[in-house]
């Protein structure tokens, strides 16, 4: 067999905020021969996620930063081409930080699981069955703890995290009030995720129209943005609250760190409390919330949005398309072999 | 009987801020007759907490706050001196919320307890038997969640609440740090209240002298105080850190809310989780708290320190002195009939 050649996404500079293309260049290798106990996958869809901000930032983070030169560290998913594994054989369909590449080559360790769901389109190992999935469900599951009658507040809610968040509050049996930007977004949430009420965060008035969806206030707050939504949603807290923080997509940087209203007021008076979410702390019960989101998708409880582009050329762009809140659903860049 | 002269610190005005000596006056009123079901109690010690600035706030807060010309608002200690109720007896020593004055006649919905420890002083019971250990108690206990071998860091090291908190953690067999202001109340910390370390935050470079003093970052932080006590503390929290907010002593006024880094990040990467203590929701469980407090006192493991004057028209201004921190212990005045 001859050598395959393999586009790679490296970065190319460190940037302060928001990772534009040009801090990324696309590279050509090729891909080596396997070694005994190693596989080969070929990537079919990668994913873009807020959380690349952090993984390529030198700030202090939960993770090691993307070196330059290095392969974007990325979710991806595809198919095993070629195995000298012996937990993997050709065809099965893998999903991990397979990196934005069309190729790699793994002793399984890159590989967070095999998907099982081959009933369902392997994109949505990437979306809301995969890391936007199993984060809310368990950000709202574990630390949100909604009971039913709930008011839950998600910002970001028409976006690949938030719209499952919403719809996992609705099955809890909770109101949910979602905030998001612009007409488009709100109607998704409404229509396509079941919001019962959602607000336009660019269309001012944030507290009164948090005010008038939320009149005994806010049960549970999943929070992806942080900013001045966050700013709105804490004076309105109900007693007991919980606080999930999932996200800081409204903060173009924390070095250093910005200012805002301080919290520990409505956290004292409410008894409330805010709990950081990193997913990958959960990994050892990815199977349960996956086996039960499936569920959800095939039951049609749980609706899902995807914005899929194709070609390795629009990987460097596609993190500040995302934050400039361009896509409508997950957002993934689909290879054509 | 003739009719017993009654006095009484009354607001006088609304405070802004810290509540000063002139936003109250001392009236003298007759104390009435006791109606069936009713008793008459005469304070011994009358209570002064930092949280009458809430009391007396009109900002949104726990509690309706203190109308002007009533009586100010306070935890009292004091002994049963006549009753026609069937639940209290002369001689019965009770502490609760009867106010800032000489006399109360109660049905009992006043009284939060019997004092029991009849062994121990009566001023206990307004201080380390009392809310300020009781908030210590279930704060570290219930939602700082120590472990043996924590790093617990505490603001307001030496004050009656933090005092106990960082004893209460040694008791749990953690590592405790405290913070405090000036070297007095540093070597009190160390000296009285077992502190491992203690930091001086006047002295200047408050995160610098926290990574020294807490090298594998801060698994509990105790917080009394908010401002830039809390802002040095947060960059050093530990993986899955508690911060219980119990108090906010270094903010002068939350109308408008103050600025400050925001929190997000921190939570977030740390997967740390900050939450309010009211202490008030631990009604049902003060005597489990009183219990134990008393036991670790009888046995020389809980020290304190009073700050005790004499007669009611130090009341006033008692507020005030004890956010300027001149006192050493628990501040107490003590009322001679």
């Amino acid at each position: 067999m001859s050598p395959l050649t393999n586009r790679q996404v490296v970065l190319a500079s460190r940037p302060s905020g928001i990772p534009q293309a040009e801090h990324f260049s696309i590279v050509e290798t090729q891909v080596a021969e396997l070694r005994e106990r190693e596989l080969l996958v070929r990537n079919e869809f990668l994913s873009v996620e807020p959380a690349m901000r952090g993984w390529v930032s030198a700030v202090a983070n939960y993770s090691t930063p993307v070196g330059i030169g290095e392969v974007m560290r990325a979710f991806s998913a595809g198919t095993v081409v070629a195995s000298r594994h012996p937990g993997y054989r050709e065809g099965d369909a893998v999903m991990g930080m397979l990196g934005w590449q069309d190729y790699v080559v793994t002793d399984g360790s890159a590989i967070t699981r095999k998907v099982r769901e081959r009933d369902l389109p392997l994109s949505l190992s990437l979306g809301v069955l995969g890391l936007n999935g199993v984060t809310a469900y368990f950000g709202l599951l574990e630390l949100g703890l909604p009971r039913a009658g709930d008011t839950v507040v998600v910002s970001t809610a028409a976006g690949a995290v938030g719209s499952a968040v919403g719809q996992i509050a609705k099955i809890s049996g909770c109101r949910t009030v979602g905030i998001a930007g612009g007409k488009v977004k709100c109607d998704l949430a409404r229509e396509a995720f079941g919001y019962d009420a959602a607000i336009d965060y660019k269309a001012g008035d944030i507290a009164g129209a948090l005010r008038e969806a939320c009149p005994r206030g806010v049960d549970v707050y999943f929070d992806n943005t942080a900013g001045s939504i966050s700013d709105a949603v804490l004076p309105q807290l109900a007693l007991n609250a919980r606080v999930v923080i999932c996200g800081t997509a409204s903060v173009p940087s924390w070095d250093p760190p910005p200012m805002g209203p301080r919290v520990e007021r409505h956290l004292l008076v409410k008894r409330a409390r805010m709990a950081g979410l990193i997913v990958f702390d959960y990994a050892h019960r990815y199977e349960e919330a996956i086996a039960r989101l499936a569920a959800w998708v095939r039951e049609g409880r749980l609706a899902y949005r995807e914005d899929i582009v194709d070609g390795i050329e629009r990987a460097p762009g596609a993190i500040a398309e995302l934050y400039r809140g361009e896509n409508l659903g997950k957002k993934l860049i689909r290879l054509t072999p």
